[in-house]
């Protein structure tokens, strides 16, 4: 069964497609194999794993289609690669009527999403998530965008895909680390909007790492619900759709810091949720079992909870003051009050920041 | 007295000003002198030639905006100039509150206008036009974007202004052959809506060039005019807007063949139109008495009427298959019908447009 969520964004919506073997499906197979202006943008790790394998059941469909392969990894989602990818849709004489495809995880999602809304000012792409973290979280809401070597996302823009096909059958080929980056996305989706949520990740985390069908395929679509919800009613991040940037703030200056790709998306999410939960407890909001709460979660799955030991509080401060959330040189937070709900925070003290940073650095959560 | 012209595109709604010494009006120059987080986009020639220029009366004004200049020249609009932009921004630890300023001409408002579309997805800009074809084209309407190497403005987007400022002021400075570019497009609007308008031009047309403040406040007036009524009904270019292009398809081919910057893009447009022209005469649609006129009011002003004498029909027809106009790997060209009217033709055959090309790089109109 394929399971269908509706995106309504006006002029610009569209649907999310979840299940195993969708590709499988004639609706869907006929989108990627009866249109000849398509272009699939992947990675190499991913043309081996995926295209070229013909082990893989959706091989069939989607080795039909023209692509390029950039290379693998974070430190490639940049203006450079965007150039590539133009170029070789320039030399192939694609046009306006393009429809590019994204195939792999939040790196392909983003940087494909972007070159799709600056090509020939705008063109149609495709969303084929293959890791968990892209298909939870990065394949949905239209924020696309690449790094710049100063800052995380900090050129982009906002363009919507016209449709979204998430297939578990990937997930079968990627890397556990990369699963467990994924379940700090799913983790946050809890802390900002759901307690039930939370609890029945608490119960079921192990079965989602596992792939197990009923548990991933259940977690997936609770998450892409989640997800919707909020950017029907505020898709450029004026309101809300900031709530979902609990612990990036932290985790950017991370990724940042150490060098895009050292650090996992997901592990940086994880210990700037810890930093913004701490910071909360600090504050007086979160109370101390839900701060353990939260932490038990992240640690007893093996995500990270303390940051590079090289990173010193001042330079998360530093690289957070260059944060998309900072408005008149005034850095804003989501902090968790409870597990379940997020509010926004402005006018931080400084020192408040840095102490709290310390102690999450010293592990000193509760002295 | 200032003009107010009022773009209606509902959430991007904007003014366009002008007039004469219109940053001393209090409005005005408040917006620009009142805003902590407003940043000038230019290059090196206006810095010196206005901002930098005490004897320029908005010298006392722009000159106090926190500014960034970069190369000048065509060649310097692309993707790497971009991202010097970006650079100085996030170093200035400027964020998503920023308002761009461009000050200059169609480079600088299209590649400040693309930085504001992706820098943190999308900031506020402003367009102060310091060319005639600026004023009267580039500054309105959204298009920004840079060129590839292998076509003129293939990367960009639409991202509307939240305010146009023309100051016939600085035109005192500008060579004659950058106000004959502009000439250019002053024509095209004629052209392409208003044989009223063309007759005015051919009489009044050497006064524009001579700024005579009546004619040329009149002109820029009603070209921006024209402009406006066409995107506020069709502001992404999916119906008539494609009108205004016309002459492009070849003018961007000769500005790709020739290196940009070495034809002044008013120049590439004036051989663009006349080829438009004598292809839809090829074609039996404009009369040979309009023809004419066509060719006399640009060549009488002095703007070329024959392209570069190193390009072959075949690199014309090579490179105008990038044209953002393509669909379907189909050529769609938009011609004069009559003065104040055009078609967008499609499905030209290959040997037609060779033929008619030659024709004109040969003089042969008529022959
Ligand atoms: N746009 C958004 O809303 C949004 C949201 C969250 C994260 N992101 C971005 O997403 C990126 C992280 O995404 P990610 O975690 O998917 O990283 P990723 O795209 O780098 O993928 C992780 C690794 O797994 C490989 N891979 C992908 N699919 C595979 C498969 N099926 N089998 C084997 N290997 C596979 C990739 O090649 C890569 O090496 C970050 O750049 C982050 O900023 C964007
Ligand atoms: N976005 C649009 O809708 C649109 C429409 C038409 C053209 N364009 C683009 O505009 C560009 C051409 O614009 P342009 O003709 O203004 O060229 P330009 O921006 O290169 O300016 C021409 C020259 O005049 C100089 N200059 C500018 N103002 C001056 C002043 N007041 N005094 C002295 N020198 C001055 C510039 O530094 C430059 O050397 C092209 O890239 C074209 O693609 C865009």
């Amino acid at each position: 069964m394929i399971e269908t969520i509706h995106v309504n964004l006006n002029n610009y919506s569209y649907n999310i497609y979840i299940g195993e073997y969708i590709f499988n499906n004639m609706f869907i197979s006929s989108i990627f194999l009866k249109n000849k202006n398509n272009v699939l943008i992947t990675n190499k790790k991913i043309e081996k794993k995926i295209l070229k394998n013909k082990n893989q059941y959706f091989y069939k469909i989607l080795n039909k289609i023209h692509y390029f392969s950039i290379n693998d990894g974070e430190n490639y989602k940049n203006l450079y690669e965007v150039e590539k990818i133009i170029s070789f849709l320039l030399n192939n004489l694609y046009g306006r009527d393009l429809n590019l495809i994204a195939l792999g995880g939040g790196v392909i999602g983003d940087i494909t999403g972007f070159v799709a809304s600056i090509f020939q000012r705008g063109v149609n792409f495709f969303q084929i998530p293959t890791t968990l973290l892209s298909q939870v979280d990065a394949s949905i809401g239209g924020k696309a965008g690449v790094n710049h070597i100063l800052g995380k996302n900090m050129i982009g823009s906002f363009w919507q895909p016209k449709g979204v096909f998430i297939d578990i059958k990937f997930l079968s080929t990627l890397p556990k680390k990369e699963l467990l980056s994924g379940i700090a996305e799913i983790i946050k989706y809890a802390i900002v909007f759901d307690k039930i949520f939370f609890i029945w990740l608490e119960n079921n985390l192990f079965k989602v790492l596992n792939l197990q069908k009923k548990e991933l395929l259940y977690c997936i679509k609770k998450c892409c619900e989640l997800k919707v919800k909020i950017i029907e009613n505020d898709e450029k991040e004026i309101g809300n759709r900031v709530f979902l940037n609990l612990g990036h703030s932290f985790a950017h200056a991370i990724e940042t810091f150490t060098g895009y790709g050292k650090w996992l998306h997901g592990n940086a999410v994880s210990v700037g949720i810890i930093m913004s939960s701490y910071l909360s407890f600090y504050l007086k909001y979160l109370k101390k079992s839900e701060l353990l709460n939260i932490i038990n979660i992240f640690n007893n799955i093996g995500l990270p909870i303390i940051g590079p030991s090289t990173m010193l509080p001042l330079d998360y401060l530093k690289l957070m003051m260059r944060d998309k959330k900072v408005i008149n040189k005034n850095l804003r937070l989501v902090i968790p009050v409870s597990i379940g709900k997020v509010k926004l925070i402005s006018s931080i003290k400084e020192n408040i920041l840095l102490d709290s940073i310390t102690a999450c650095q010293e592990r000193r959560f509760f002295s």
